[in-house]
């Protein structure tokens, strides 16, 4: 009977391990077909260096459904790049290392760069004839993975956006002055994130009134004229911008402000576009702006976790198991909209030699206006993915996550669980 | 019969209009004594346009209910100072109009600077014997208004820091490298808010493992031992900082960008003290630094509500509403801890002039360490403030919040709520 080996790579999300919840539960699920579920504490990366825990003995069910509600990632994670060149000495180390814990199902939850991790490790076990399977279950709040209607992780961040966004505008409202506000999210390649904005408008016309993505050229004197049109309409004006947006050269906005952003030790500051488009419009329009970046909540707040995103993450994970023990290797979980109303998902595997390294942009024709609003279909692409609402333990008035430090006690010996050498728990 | 007149003040909270709401709920219940309660939009600068609506005539019951867990400023805000000199034309003015509108009882939410217009309008009543009753009702995040064990608005903004602190933690640890992460918190000249970011904390000894109050002094030379110090014991370490931190000679640290902080346009950029940190510790450890500024949502937050807090704001509204019926005038609604264990709070009035332009700092015995710890006293004190959860109805995935615009065709005609002219609804 062969073991689970289950690792968390990349950006943390909302409901990262709400897949790695899935994981477990599955694997639990088998105990006729699985021994033990193991957990790469960091990646790949922790792998290597022997640190791994035993999730279905270390946890109890109870902890279980705390983690399954807990942000970030659980196991730690690493963003760790296998070598392209599959004769390098990593490869027979890494599997030695699952051979010696008798692993036969390896999962990775992860986004681009993890799914070259299960690429590489599925077309080196092809090449060297291992039986071990190798399957990716994706994550990532960018939604820019291809092959997949959506990927888990965005739909938290994009209510958490959407909600957020929402209370911002009544903040900025509240003066009886001009002002413009402008909110810096996520999404260095692709605008999805930055999209979600829209959803936090409650009538027609409401805030955020302009919306400015990464898959369109931005340029600065279009925006002042953006500007003083929904001066006309508007007292107050919500601007919502990717972190990554360009001017039709390819430079970042957030590089205008390069050679002379120093600090007064003569040091190289590094600052946001909403920055630097808060200190243009200050000196175009002299209206009261403020600019506001929502920064890693967006990623890892458990406030605002979507109900329909954790229970897709959940189900990303179980499928991956069940895909393994199917005898698939070399693929991803992801899922297909078979219906859009009422909203529903299948979930199929794809190759994941297709999805990794790729990204899928903000689609051209859903980007509207002048380069400065979002259509209708991403509304309703959207919404099904902000469904729902989920509920955390709060103790003392602060919700209880699960910390992996707290399961340190009950950390097994290193020889309970292989040969593997010691389980590595390190101070958070 | 007289009316009632109600105003919001200053920046929003998230449970001012928990405030707003308690003063309509206790004016309706009052129907042989009050006869309208009147809002002031954009309070007294929007009154003396002439800017009111008739709360009770134009709000249903299920959208007062709605309003209550709407975070911001329901009415609008100003920052509107009254002229110290009582012969100012001003004064006049506005009693005109009180009188045209039979207001008997001025109810003014707000911090500081609103009490100053408490303070002022009921000198200016007592020197005219006008009997119209002027009544401060409490409001603010930075909980440093004297004569009040704490302040409504607090408590949610603490709650607010704690919950996403702890999820800045979670996410900060993910990876195995050394680390920090630096939170800009809001006070400017109060560390109250900073403060309970140590709330954040699950087990001794976990982030944030330093905490920078404006009410001591920061050298640049002891943050970087701290820093050090806490590299012993930590990988990940998490430091929280008000925005107000200054040094010794009362320099606040983020002005330490000023002179070279400029765009390249040669603008003078305006940048936080946690940036400037950021930069410093990048340069003084090499380590992996992020800033993190969580602005806005500190106050406008409606997904971290203390219900205690809530239930505070609404009752301050209400004994504002009968303080001002038994005959009072010139004083603020205050709150008195009577018992701390189990945490009960009593509702008295003091003196507004006690309260106006005053400022309450955050105790000195409460810092500890070397200036960079909180100490159990105060999260003693702050826990029982964080307390419980509110729900707020949730459409498409979003928030249902009241905005005034909504209840823009009920408003009714100038005519109808008497002889003060227009009233104004403003785009938002």
């Amino acid at each position: 009977m062969k073991n689970v080996i289950v690792g968390q790579s990349g950006g943390p999300t909302a409901v990262i391990n709400g897949s790695l919840y899935g994981v477990v539960r599955e694997t639990l699920a088998h105990p006729e077909e699985i021994g033990h579920v193991y957990g790469m504490i960091h990646g790949i990366e922790g792998f290597l260096q022997d640190s791994i825990m035993d999730l279905g003995e270390e946890l109890s069910g109870e902890e279980l459904e705390l983690m399954k509600v807990t942000p970030a990632a659980y196991l730690g994670s690493c963003r760790y790049k296998l070598p392209e060149d599959l004769l390098s000495e990593v490869y027979p180390r890494v599997f030695e290392k699952l051979e010696a814990l008798e692993v036969g199902y390896f999962l990775y939850i992860g986004g681009n760069d993890s799914m070259d991790t299960v690429s590489k490790l599925s077309r080196y076990a092809a090449r060297t004839r291992s039986d071990i399977r190798f399957i990716g279950v994706p994550k990532t709040i960018d939604n820019d993975l291809v092959g997949t209607d959506h990927t888990p992780g965005y739909g938290s961040a994009a209510k958490y956006v959407a909600g957020t966004v929402r209370e911002i505008v009544l903040d900025s409202s509240v003066y009886f002055q001009k002002s413009v506000t402008i909110v810096e999210l996520m999404g260095r390649h692709a605008g999805w994130v930055t999209a979600a904005s829209v959803l936090a408008r409650k009538y027609e016309g409401d805030n955020p009134v302009l919306v400015y993505l990464p898959e369109a050229d931005f340029d600065l004197e279009e925006f002042a004229r953006d500007i003083e049109s929904a001066f006309e309409k508007n007292a107050c004006i919500i601007v919502c911008v990717s972190e990554g947006i360009h001017d039709a050269s390819g430079r970042f906005i957030c590089e205008y402000g390069d050679e002379a952003q120093t600090d007064n030790f003569g040091h190289k500051m590094l600052t946001g576009c909403g920055k630097i488009l808060e200190n243009f419009v200050r000196r175009r329009f002299g209206v009261k702006v403020r600019s506001v970046e929502l920064n890693v909540s967006q990623r890892c707040s458990g406030v605002l976790i979507s109900a329909a995103d954790l229970e897709e993450a959940s189900m990303a994970g179980r499928e991956g198991v069940k895909a393994a023990l199917a005898g698939e290797t070399g693929v991803m979980v992801a899922f297909r909209r078979a219906e859009s109303a009422p909203y529903h998902i299948e979930y199929i595997t794809v190759d994941v030699n297709a999805v990794c390294n790729q990204e899928k942009s903000f689609p051209a024709e859903w980007i509207t206006g002048a380069g400065n609003d979002i259509s209708r279909e991403f509304v309703e692409y959207a919404r099904p993915l902000i469904a729902g609402e989920v509920t955390r333990p709060v103790e003392d008035g602060v919700a209880v996550y699960l910390y992996r430090g707290e399961s340190r006690e009950n950390t097994k010996s290193p020889e309970a669980i292989g040969t593997v050498g010691k389980t590595k728990t390190e101070n958070r």
